[in-house]
This record gives structure tokens, C-alpha cells and sequence, in this order.
């Protein structure tokens, strides 16, 4: 009730069209009477004049502290020798696991209606370590690096969500016939925890034929769990699915129950300021938090008065093809509250 | 003509429905009054009891001297330590580039009608490159290879094919923003190559986009090159817009015009032996091979037939929806030569 302490969570709203769908957000969130305090900073590719820093410790500490938080897009600061910031905060974090859900919008036609899925995805090593070096002149390397503690920790934390949210079935993804080492230790993993969770089925199902299934029949795949490169390719391949990215949810979490939600699309530079953008990855990434905050009332409030807006189709942004402004979709989904 | 020397090509069967539908391809071959003689070797899973081989020289000799040759499926030996077939020949015959047109069959309907593009495999390194240890206990690693010479050697193969063909665009996939070094230098190799094409367009595409861009509208894409597992990927996901392994031909590309096309589906065991199989892929991997042997009134001609058959509907292999028998499937097949 909005009478209990308000729950602090940190938001940074990022770059581009960040700061307008930040703001659908907040809007939203109050009209619903959402027991959020936000706790606004900055980061993104512009330096803070003040700070001279593209993201400063008081950030991240405050998701640290709050250990639930909302991020909108980051362009990345180019030129710089500066890493990705998405990746930056990953690594800071600790943000081990990304959760996508996936599903086909009610009346936002595709050539998908029958779309169910969360795809989870490894977030911390895999492809993504940064190792790489050149051998010789001519010949470059880099290293994908497996390891037990983290392919447990994902393959458990894809299991629990399968069994907190009813789901039937994990559907490891991997490459075990060519990479048998590391993605066979994945597969290890996976198998060994699945052994825990009896009343959930468990399958392995190699990426190219991954791929090609979902795009046949995405209604064979309930929750996917894999490597981190595996899970960029198939959690966006899956978005195209139902529309993108602009209408798909991310989820980060952490160790200790970090949850950093994410809209994962661009930051649209060509129409930042222009009150053009749409804020529905963002605020369905919202509502993976409020969820992950066991605010259920509040998350299923939300998310059907956005599923309705879409449904009924009369106020929709230009990206859905409709002519809506940012402030007439979040005001329709006000009123669909 | 069916005067002149008879042009000699190899022939792999391969396992499970292999021998059903090469022995498709040989008769549909035969009445379109071919010129090719089959040198036919048995390569798969099952030792050869005289040989006691999966794989003999002279089958490999065969394709080396004869430099063309067609391949069925091949089930991988299990518990035998050994590398999978497929890949046996890619290193032996140093097949650097594997080709898949992929496009819409027409009046077999799909969610897609408007597929018409080319993936270009790099198909030696990368993350194929067997090289993986164990760390410490728990931690595993795998390395990705790129280098110069193969990537200069695909990228000038999609190029030119992308000439040959009248295609308009070449496409690099690469995820470069994390792999800086290792696709960094393929994408390097295919500017280079860009700049010796003027008149075909270039452009670079990160690999997660482009699954999420071929799903939602695969008429964006022409030519796609890449590294050896992304191609893996976006083929099968490409073949699967259309229908599956089942409708699309691959062909291996080698030093000095070796070329090896290819079924890539499975060998299929449950159904081998039962007159059920559908030999499309293996066919119309038969015309990839006719066209790089420039007999393309051939190809043409043939490919034509396949393609009126399934677009009549009258004959279907069960795969397809239908209730033909392979033989039926390929006496319709000759009736529209
Ligand atoms: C921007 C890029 C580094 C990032 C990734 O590869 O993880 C993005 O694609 C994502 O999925 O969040
Ligand atoms: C069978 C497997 C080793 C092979 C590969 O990964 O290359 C297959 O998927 C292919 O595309 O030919």
C-alpha cells in the first residue's frame, strides 16, 4: 500500500531516447501506486561534466544497496579504449544471469502468434571474456572461457525460475559436438542440476537446430538456458520474433538477488528528444522487476494495461505503425490502469 | 551432349537414407541426360567390413582428382574417438567456404515468401579449431582461430560469387564489438575485399541483429559472409524460413575448384530404408555442383522439375505434408523434365 515505506530503486535512464521512456516509466509506475522511490543517475556515453565520468562509483553502489534497479538504452562511448558500459555493468555487478521472456503481444500481428518462451542466458564469461591476442602476424585468437561455478549457477538459477513460474521444461542450448570441453562442461552442469529438479523435463538441443526451430515452431521451446554468445543470438533472434527489441523485456540478476532490468534496444539517437519513442521494453523490463520484487499485483496491473494499449491498437508508437507520441501511449496506458 | 566425354564426379551415399536418395539423384540425373559418370564410395558410419574404414584414401583421393563430387548424410561414428566425418573432409579437402542459397519454394508455403539470399561460410578456423583444455579443475577453454589468409580467402569467394551471380550486396556478420581482435580481423579482410568490388555493395552486421533482422524480414539480406560457427547458425536458421535441411542445397568450396556439394539434414535412421525419404536437399545440392561445372542449362532444367514438382503439390514426401514415396517423388520429378 502506498501508506508502507516506499522500496528505493536505482534508475538510470541512458542515452538517447533513455531520459523519455524513463519518464513513461516513472509516470506509469505512480499512476499504479507502485511503492517505488527512484533513485535517478547518470550513465551513459556523455561524460557528466561534473563528474567527468561516464559512470561513477555512487552508481553503482546505489544498485548495490538497493539491489533492484531499472536501466534504459547506453550508446557506447566511442573512441575511447572505453569498454561497453552494458558490459562494465555486468561485470561490476555480478549480473550472472539475463532473463528474457518472450511472448506474442495480443493483437500485434507477426508472423508469430504462438510465442512463449524465456531464453537465460550465461552473462558473465563464455565468449565474452575479453581474452584475445594475436598469435603472429596474421593470426588472431580469442578464448571462450567455461567454468563449473558459473554454468551451475546459471543451469540452478534457470530451474528455479522454470519451477517459481510453472514452467515445464529447460532446454539447454550448446555446441557440445564441436566445443565438447567447454560447452560439454555446460551441458555437465546443466544435467547435474537438473537431476534436483525431477518434475521439470530437461532437453539439449544444439544452437543451429535451435535456430532453426524456433524460427519453424517457437512453440516447442518453453525455457532455454545457455552460454553467453548463444544467448545474445537467440534472445534476439526470439525478439523478432514477436516485434524486437523495442517490446521485449531484460532482466539481469545478480548474486544476492541483484536484479538490474534492462530495455536492450538502442538508444535511437535519430528521434531522442522528439517524444517519438516507445517506452514498452522499458516498462515490461520494469515489471520483471516488480516481479522479481514479488510485486504481483502491481506487475500484472502494469502489464495488462500495456498489453491492452497495444491490443486495441489506437495509440501506438510510430515503430508499431501507429502515430502515437511517447506521452499519448503512457497517457492510454494510464487509462487502461 | 551425351556424346562427349562423360565429366567424372564422386559420389558418398552416405548413411541411413543416404543410398535412397542419391539413388534419386542418379536417376534423375541419368534422364536429363547428364554427362556425369558417379564414382561412388561408401563413407559413413558403419565400418566397411573389407576396408575396416569409415573413410579410405581413395575416397578422398576420388574427389581430389575428379574435383567435384555430392555427399548424403553421414551419421558420426559414436564412443570411437572419433572427429565427426563432415568435418574430417572439410580439413582434408580444405573445403574453405561453404555456400547455402537459401530461398522460397514456390507454392510451398511457409511464414516466409520472400527469401532469396546466399550464406558464405567460412568453414576451416574459427571456433572449429578442436584446440580446447582444461584450465584448472572447472575451468575450460576453447580457442577461436581467425586468420588473414582464410578470411581474405572466404571474403574473395563471396565476392566473386556475389559477381558471378548478379547479386547486389554482401553482408559481414561478425560480433566485432566483443571480439574485437578475432572478427575484427575477418571484418578487416572483408573491407579489403570490398574495395576490389565497387560496384557490390558492403556492409557489416552484428550477428545478433541480423538473426533478429532475418526473422522478422529476410528480404533484407543478399550475400552473407562469415566466420566458420556463425554460419553454422544463420544457415540453419535461414533454411528453417523456408522449410528445413530437408529443401536446401550446400555446397564446399576448396583450393583449386574443388567442390563438394552436400545434403546437411541428418541421415534420418528411423525412416532409412522405407522408400520415405525426400531427396530435395541432396538434388538440388546435385544442381550446385552442375552450376559450379558451368553446366547450367543442366541445372536449370533439373532444378526446374524439383521445383514444379513440389510447387504442383500432387507429389509430397511425407516431410512436406504429402503421401509420396521417394520413388514417386522422383518419377514425378522426371515426368517434368
Ligand atoms: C551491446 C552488446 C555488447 C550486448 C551484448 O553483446 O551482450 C547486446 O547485444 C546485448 O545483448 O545486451
Ligand atoms: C554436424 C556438425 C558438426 C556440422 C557443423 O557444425 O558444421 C553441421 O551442423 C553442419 O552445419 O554441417
Amino acid at each position: 500500500s502506498v501508506s508502507s515505506t516506499p522500496i528505493r530503486a536505482t534508475l538510470f535512464p541512458g542515452d538517447g531516447i533513455g531520459p523519455e521512456i524513463a519518464e513513461s516509466v516513472k509516470q506509469i509506475f505512480k499512476a499504479a501506486d507502485v511503492p517505488i522511490e527512484w533513485e535517478e543517475h547518470y550513465v551513459g556515453t556523455e561524460i557528466d561534466p561534473r563528474t567527468q565520468s561516464f559512470l561513477t562509483w555512487e552508481s553503482l553502489e546505489s544498485v548495490r544497496q538497493n539491489r533492484v534497479g531499472l536501466k534504459g538504452p547506453m550508446a557506447t562511448p566511442i573512441g575511447k579504449g572505453h569498454r561497453l558500459l552494458n558490459l562494465t555493468l555486468r561485470k561490476e555487478l555480478n549480473l550472472y544471469a539475463n532473463v528474457r521472456p518472450c511472448y506474442s503481444l495480443p493483437g500485434y500481428k507477426t508472423r508469430y502468434d504462438n510465442v512463449n518462451l524465456i531464453t537465460i542466458r550465461e552473462n558473465t564469461e563464455g565468449e565474452y571474456s575479453g581474452l584475445e591476442h594475436q598469435v603472429v602476424r596474421g593470426v588472431v585468437e580469442s578464448l571462450k572461457i567455461i567454468t563449473r561455478q558459473a554454468s551451475l549457477r546459471v543451469a540452478e538459477y534457470a530451474f528455479h525460475y522454470a519451477k517459481e513460474h510453472g514452467r515445464e521444461r529447460v532446454s539447454a542450448i550448446h555446441k557440445a559436438n564441436i566445443m565438447q570441453k567447454t560447452d560439454g562442461l555446460f551441458l555437465k552442469c546443466c544435467r547435474e542440476v537438473a537431476e534436483k529438479y525431477p518434475d521439470i523435463k530437461y532437453e539439449e538441443v544444439v544452437i543451429d537446430n535451435c535456430c532453426m526451430m524456433l524460427v519453424k515452431n517457437p512453440a516447442l521451446f518453453d525455457v532455454l538456458v545457455m552460454p553467453n554468445l548463444y544467448g545474445d543470438i537467440i534472445s534476439d533472434l526470439c525478439a523478432g520474433l514477436v516485434g524486437g527489441l523495442g517490446l521485449t523485456p531484460s532482466c539481469n540478476i545478480g548474486e544476492g538477488g541483484i536484479a538490474l532490468a534492462e530495455a536492450v534496444h538502442g538508444s535511437a539517437p535519430d528521434i531522442a528528444g522528439k517524444n517519438l519513442a516507445n517506452p514498452t521494453a522499458l516498462l515490461l523490463s520494469g515489471v520483471s522487476m516488480l516481479r522479481h520484487l514479488n510485486l504481483h499485483d502491481k506487475a500484472d496491473r502494469i502489464q495488462n494495461a500495456i498489453l491492452n494499449t497495444i491490443a486495441e491498437g489506437k495509440y501506438r508508437t510510430a515503430d508499431l505503425g501507429g502515430k502515437a507520441k511517447t506521452t499519448e501511449f503512457t497517457k492510454a496506458i494510464i487509462d487502461h490502469l
